[in-house]
């Protein structure tokens, strides 16, 4: 009787029927994240940890691919909670039907959809994701050790959600229990959440360095991402860098198990120092690397930053023969000003001076700055010579 | 077996257990819309067609009570399909549940909540909207006509949706039908979208001006509000503004049957001159009223504007004894200045002087301008008094 | 020989001859500042400090009215250096005149206009500010104790600039000398600013409080105003708030003398706590003062912002018979959710409970926020009777 | 006496000693406008149309090098007005004075700093400005054909200005003089301003196309280039593209004399079709160049714009074989989806397919976009052979 010819929402219509353009201001553009590939590898931007309304997320699981594609990411794995599904009487299917439902978008964006679940579990072990899962289905057992060999045999990757959630470790601490070190010791936790959704963990870090674990930053958003952050007042999810020798899930998961991440929160990004060494160098380039100072004087040397990573310089210990700013902002994608100034009193003649700064922006350890070095060629020409 | 202590959502969890203020960024913040209360009545914001995952929609109902909050609207109505639930093998629930879930939310906020279905038919008579409902499972009948039968006797008001939506308005223009013309005669249809989404039909607004129905703007959103509009872009879901006697459901229902409302869609306003009147005058104050002009010369008036409407306005014919400004922008809660020019060759002495202006962004029929004058009392004076 | 027929500037042009909206974009709008008045006085919104290219600035006198109205101030005085004016090969004019040629333009625009300038000395006594001054030329001699004496005996009111500017304060610690002790005896200097452009003077403020001196908060600009700050990005130019009889120059200076003054800096409000008190207070409102606490319940409460202001509140010691939020943010306009908490096993019946904040936006002295209570009704309603 | 040690303004500070970072949110970056290189030529951004307090403009004119390199350009001309002069009594300097303020502060920034000046008269031959002048003050003349004489013996480029301005050209329509036809013959004027601060002069594109005059557009500004153009609402001024063999003064006057420019205006480039072809081509990229199409099904198409334009197309006469969208916004650096659907029913095989559009931000004479053709290689697959 009923003969309805309209698709299921508007945006998707939009797209199949080619209606985009005529549609002012909809939400249908990627953004880019400017981060460089570096060392030969793809960067890749990723979030392992999002949740939908098949456990007790508020939106359906085509709205996270949406949303990834919208804000640039490259993957994502949508890992519904195996034990805690609070729509069960109005939700009726099973644990492997989220990612059914968002796999046929995420093919239409190109954009990377690792099959997860969430182990909802009491510490220890608490809460732990396993992604790269075939079948989420056997997951669902009494036993968590049953849980995470099932998902480990299917060849997933399991690593710790949310160490220091307050609701799993008083006060917000994280604290290592003898499962870690069982999971740990028999290869079945890969990496850890230094960063999750607002919060922020650097003894996990700190474990992570140690422990030789992947560190990883996701946003498990439950609520449309734009309630949780606003990328109009400088917020953004967090998200796992992977360095990839290609886009796509494979060689994610190779890099992941390699350990080639790095985790982005709140504008920081935590990772090996030869990562985070890569990043800055394949970002920042002074426009001049060669200046002349005369007499007392100073000039002003610019400094690119081509990437979209805000650095937050900080002077470390200097060469005394240039005065430098204590601190620079190199903006993404623009051009800062650095003063210097020096005199030729005592100097004279071509120098090349190292510049040292910590990027208090990347951290190579809890509460510690990667070290840079700019390297500038002077020529210091006394006052008599001009 | 499993203690699983957290709650639903980190959304609720945060206003419930009082985290608020450490999460920072969270969307936890309402915006005001500033514009004003006029002829005794509140003006109500509402948004009375959404959609969800219990019809084709791709959020939880929580997530629409959320959104209508932190947009600073006063009513919402959830208007699921009766006849299209995509969803329904993964969703089992009947048709209230959308309703069901909601109110507690909407209870917390303080949100006014209005039961709703959407009567989802071929053309004629398309798709009709049932607010304040009852009881929506009687609705899935084979007949439209009982079903609009059977909202009407539980008191329900029953509008026409998107008259001009191109899949069943070939072209985009709206067509008026027999059936259409039946529901009128029969008391059985209060009024009509004029703008739906990111659409507008003049040819439906004419018809409420010429048959006494209400007009209306609603969102028809089933994505996450922030995917089809994005207030950081200027952009804002259409709304339906209802002058009410107290901010109530049931005043509500009472405004609409008595036409009291107006149809908000992209920065226009459309409706009766006396409430566009009205807003004007609430809105606008020159911050002085009376100036004076020597010789030949100028001053400059400063305008302000008290609400969140853009006002802009277009010179009608003109009083000749003062030039003023061909076009003026009133933005939201700014002043601004309107530069007059005048000459005491022939005028002198005071004298009140009308200036007359169309305001573009308030219209009382299809393209129709709001008529509004300014007056201002000038005293001129001739140079050689000076 | 040649007619040429435009005037000085197209922003004038605009305004004089009525093509206001025909530009469109043309920063030709102000903002309001809603901040609100209080216990009777007008608050108005005042920059004591700017300069022009008749000393070191780099913009005409026109343009620092422009960009006052246009910001909402109410009151601005152009204080060029006395004594230091580097563009004097140029610019040959005297020290009365950046004042005259600005003084038509604010009496277009109706802001207050106050005549000053900056005696511009070594430390001590380093530089202060006479503004209400009738004549600067008398203030260019040899002794800064003359030029002080000169000033004062015009009516003058005399504050002390930058106490903390690092060349003249080694380390950005203000040092006060028996200079200053002089002339705060005499009744010579009659405030100070403790903050600077962008900079913040602690100690400052505590000689402020200490000594019964005005506070200030000046921008010192140079540059037009869109290099120093940029609304856009949340800057905002540091400016003293005057509480005043009325919109007049002389209930400035009055309100001025009688120490009626607070500083406004990087969000932040410096002054006596019955005038931060009044401000808070005139701004925030409990949109329900009473809730009920069902068993072991929690419920949300709104609190409304009416001004620009963003109050950051920060629990003090509280009852105990609520759980409240840590930390609350309430932004400009908008309106907060308070989660609250409470249970019933130990409490019944209804009562009045205190929530106590500090204020960190609003300091009433260095590094101390302003307490302020929230009082909530709540009846406690224990499970059984539910 | 005075021992004065700060500098003139603390921005030449911040720059000089170092200071950059510690001044927050100072105006101390530059953005980079990304318009790519093209045909060989580097795409410089060039304003060659300036005033400061030396004539009738508001700023010194170490602002017009400031705001340049603020936003962006490469190049700039002071242009201050030789016969018209308002604050003369004030400031007494020769015509000269404003370039060789402002050429220190372009070196220590490295932008291009082009001597200027603008003859100024009425109508015929109105205002022409003479950029790449030596000496200025000989352009003092009564007779404006010995001005334009003497500017061409100093080798300058002389170009008409504004010509469609309504004080000289009465509603706003340009009119071309015999003057004018003189000065072309003469080899006297290379080029004209197509756009100007806030207007645009299509008849003047139109005689730019048939008599081969350089396009340029210019601000003109006088005030603050912030108050006349705001970037957070999407304002940028009027500027010039130079397409020049080099970042070089004398590469841009080479350029200028064969006619490599562009004109940008509002959003909009105007020019050769040869150069605008050239920054589509170099922007604007198919995510995938090959798609399949199975039925008649449909697919998403994603298209990259690595340029800082938001290119608008709409589309033209297509190949009947694919259904594309009819108007698409490929904005600054996104990545949007085109929907392409069509139909295997009468299609078979792999077909390359030229989609035409016509870029409206591109506009190859007034009113006229240039025609683009993206192509797009499509498997038909009919449904039996899925």
């Amino acid at each position: 009787m009923k003969k309805i010819y309209f698709i299921s929402t508007l945006f998707v219509a939009m797209i199949l029927i080619g209606a985009v353009g005529s549609t002012e201001g909809a939400a249908s553009e990627r953004i880019e994240i400017n981060i460089p590939d570096i060392l030969g590898y793809k960067t890749l931007k990723c979030d392992f940890h999002l949740h939908t309304v098949f456990s007790d997320g508020n939106v359906w699981p085509g709205v996270r691919v949406d949303e990834a594609w919208l804000q640039g990411l490259d993957a994502i794995s949508i890992t519904d909670h195996i034990e805690y599904r609070p729509h069960k009487d109005d939700i009726v299917s099973d644990h492997n039907r989220s990612y059914e439902i968002a796999r046929a978008r995420a093919e239409q964006l190109s954009l990377i959809l690792i099959k997860g679940s969430e182990i909802t579990r009491d510490m220890p072990p608490g809460h732990l994701n396993a992604i790269f899962l075939k079948d989420s289905n056997p997951l669902d057992v009494e036993d968590w050790r049953d849980a995470i060999r099932i998902a480990h045999e299917q060849g997933a990757l399991v690593f710790w959600n949310h160490p220091g959630w307050d609701r799993q470790a008083p006060g917000g601490i994280a604290v290592w229990y003898d499962e870690h070190t069982h999971l740990l010791e028999q290869g079945l936790m890969m990496g850890l959440e230094v960063a999750n959704h607002v919060s922020y963990y650097p003894e996990a870090y700190q474990w992570a360095i140690d422990k030789n674990l992947a560190v990883l930053a996701n946003s498990d958003s439950h609520q449309p991402m734009a309630h949780d952050f606003q990328p109009d007042k400088g917020e953004f999810r967090p998200y796992t860098l992977v360095f990839a020798e290609e886009r796509s899930a494979e060689a994610i998961r190779k890099a992941m198990l390699d350990r080639r991440t790095a985790a982005v929160f709140q504008g920081k990004i935590m990772g090996d120092s030869r990562f985070l060494e890569a990043i800055f160098k394949e970002s920042v380039t002074l426009e001049v690397s060669s200046v002349s100072i005369k007499g007392q004087g100073g000039t002003a040397v610019q400094v690119h930053n081509a990437s979209d990573i805000d650095f937050r310089l900080v002077a470390g210990k200097s060469d005394c023969s240039l005065q430098v700013p204590g601190e620079i902002t190199l903006s993404d994608g623009k051009t800062a000003v650095m003063g210097v100034r020096g005199t030729s009193d005592t100097m004279s003649g071509r120098k090349t001076v190292p510049i040292s700064y910590g990027v208090e922006t990347l951290l190579v350890g809890p509460g510690e700055s990667l070290p840079v070095t700019l390297e500038l060629e002077v020529e210091f020409i006394p006052l008599e010579q001009q």
